[in-house]
């Protein structure tokens, strides 16, 4: 019940069986997971049904029912904002609120497949170093699996997300320093094969989990895909997946289009977007601290070239905020929609705003921008709120106001 | 497009129409909206369809399209869980997670239809006093719709649900002391109707949002009503709402059977559960704090009396479980299957334990628990995790451990 035939190679196009495999076996490049486009068109979407991201289990690459795991992930709303809209001049604005996945974040739709391929190749342990959020996502799904997760979560993750990891898995150590310092160092300890990989640079069963936004938006939209999407990039696993599910909706005859994808990073770790919009290749820096944590990323490695080449052959575009633009916007989000996004989650707001600014993106264009996290991972001083006397005329005094 | 026909007392049964009444005008009651059970049994439940809880337009009391609002709300899901339901020692355990609401709780459903009625009785401002769940959802909601949240919230609030709020809305101010000292006065301030009301007291346009989780129940488990559902009770909105719900769908001849509430309170304010199993009336009390600081209220008034005298018709039952007992079935959720939830969210499971160890709830029962709130909303201490050093041979080590 998986229409998936292969993984190919995303540098040399060869195909290889569906395998626990990390790395193409000819070229050493990044995988990903190939489906039958027969079956894809024949995929009755607007009424499949099931739990978490499983409708869509026949596009996911865990043919057994027995591997698979959820805790109720996807269906995230679809929210036209109006108000969000007109503030940036455009005339048709959805937003993806991820945030309101089971850990708060559209990790979980990656930690399920990841978790669920754990099982499939018999795995017993699960591996993740994380900025914090793919931590969270999972651990909670490795949990609900019955499966160990050892945890490497960055020493400036905020306080809801350290506390959130503690709670669900006892294998929880922290670094300081860089997600780049850590991550070639990690994937060169999963090599081993002591623990099933968790991480974002190369596993082709967990990005595909990804793709579900793609389907879900489609489905959302009536059977229609947007013009542009906007996705945050850190390792950029959410924009490679979710257009990989876009070019499969279309290829099979379900959509009429694929949607232009456009990239938001961190102004202090924008290295996809500078080579985009000045040509050349993609240079990796060393970073600072961001809010937005979820993309402090400043060495991509050979996925952020992955990134770069799937931009660049869709006529993508791209461009990075700083934290005080962040900060601003998810003020405004909540003020305009009473929407409560985290600062990785909102960081597409200010990129959007701009690229519409710019006039790089028509006011008539139908555009989905993903918010990919809530706000309740964040952790803000809290304001000082001028305190009340509990009395009626206080109350009065206050409610008139 | 509404199939509610009036407003009925709670206490003597008179009916009055559907006006912004927040009490009987013949007795000083409280009201709940009523309505036609042979519309009700025309719905065709499992294949209903729309945004937030809006596919079932017709059970509430808001008919024009014009006044609904939604953020995504509803359709949380409802997960079986086969190993709390073992360490628990029931066979049939299913938690419905309202943790995936919105602003992370289950008082969105009540926002919602708060919000609405707002607008449909001409309100541009909606106020409301809590103890920091209710004071998220209603900000959230009335920003949504563009009207003003004037928002009494605890000082005791933990720090995220502070910044969320001050996040939403302008107009924000806290209080010292209980929920209990507040609710009073700031219902009397209600009474000169310059703002809506936002409360939990008495309004029936507020109440019936909640109703919904008995419907996605009902749904979720294939057209069946569960043998108990177990609710928090801090002023029993919930529990009231959704049995309500419940006893439409029998009522209606959808369901055959209407499940057993079970209350839970937390142990420092139980008045419900000690009046419900020492007989007698419930006795008000004055209340320190708690970590479930949506169930601290020790003063219910009148919704309090109606609470325990549904529960007695309903052969209901009840159990207060302390802070110490919340934080270690928090702790057993997340580990057994990866949920993690806030300490008001999760009262319920010592208290359904406690019910199955005294044998009062059987081990075949089939036994649904409302978990109304995400773990994300807490403020704990941060745990202190070890750090790990940046490099490969450490890294597996750990890995490995």
């Amino acid at each position: 019940m998986s229409a998936a035939t292969s993984l190919r190679c995303s540098d040399c196009a060869s195909t290889h069986p569906l395998d626990y495999l990390l790395a193409c076996p000819d070229c050493g490049g990044l995988l990903f997971v190939e489906y039958d486009l027969d079956r894809i068109a024949r995929m009755p979407f607007g009424s499949l049904a099931g739990p978490g991201i499983w409708p869509y289990a026949e596009l996911l690459p865990i043919p057994d029912p027995a591997h698979q795991v959820t805790l109720g992930e996807g269906s995230t709303p679809l929210i036209a904002v109006p108000r969000l809209a007109a503030a940036m001049g455009l005339d048709n604005l959805w937003l993806k609120f991820d945030g309101l996945n089971p850990t708060g974040t559209v990790k979980d739709r990656s930690a399920v497949t990841a978790v669920a391929a754990a099982r499939q190749f018999g795995f017993d342990r699960i591996g993740v170093v994380s900025t914090g959020n793919a931590a969270t996502a999972i651990a909670a799904y490795a949990a609900r699996a019955d499966i160990r997760a050892l945890v490497l979560s960055s020493a400036t993750s905020s306080r809801p997300k350290v506390s959130h990891v503690n709670a669900l898995t006892a294998d929880f150590m922290m670094y300081r320093g860089n997600y780049d310092d850590l991550i070639g160092a990690f994937d060169r300890a999963i090599d081993s094969r002591v623990v099933f990989d968790g991480g974002a640079s190369r596993n082709p069963y967990k990005q595909d989990g990804k793709k579900t936004l793609a389907y879900e938006v489609f489905e959302q939209l009536g059977l229609q895909a947007p013009d542009y999407v906007v996705y945050p990039v850190g390792m950029g696993e959410l924009l490679l997946a979710s257009q990989r599910g876009f070019r499969e909706l279309h290829a099979a005859g379900h959509a009429d289009s694929v949607p232009v994808p456009v990239a938001a990073q961190s102004s202090i770790a924008d290295t996809i977007v500078k080579a985009l919009n000045e040509g050349g290749p993609r240079v990796s820096i060393s970073i600072d601290y961001t809010i937005a944590e979820g993309v402090a990323v400043g060495d991509m490695g050979a996925k952020g070239d992955w990134v770069l080449r799937d931009l660049r052959d869709a006529g993508g575009l791209g461009a990075a905020a700083s934290d005080d633009e962040v900060v601003e916007w998810q003020n405004r989000l909540a003020r305009l929609e009473g929407i409560w996004a985290g600062p990785t989650g909102c960081i597409t707001l200010p990129v959007l705003a701009a690229l519409v600014a710019q006039g790089k993106i028509a006011r008539d264009a139908r555009v989905v921008c993903t918010v990919s996290e809530t706000g309740l991972k964040s952790d803000l001083e809290p304001p000082d709120i001028p305190i009340i006397e509990a009395n009626e005329a206080a109350i009065l005094d206050f409610l008139q106001s």
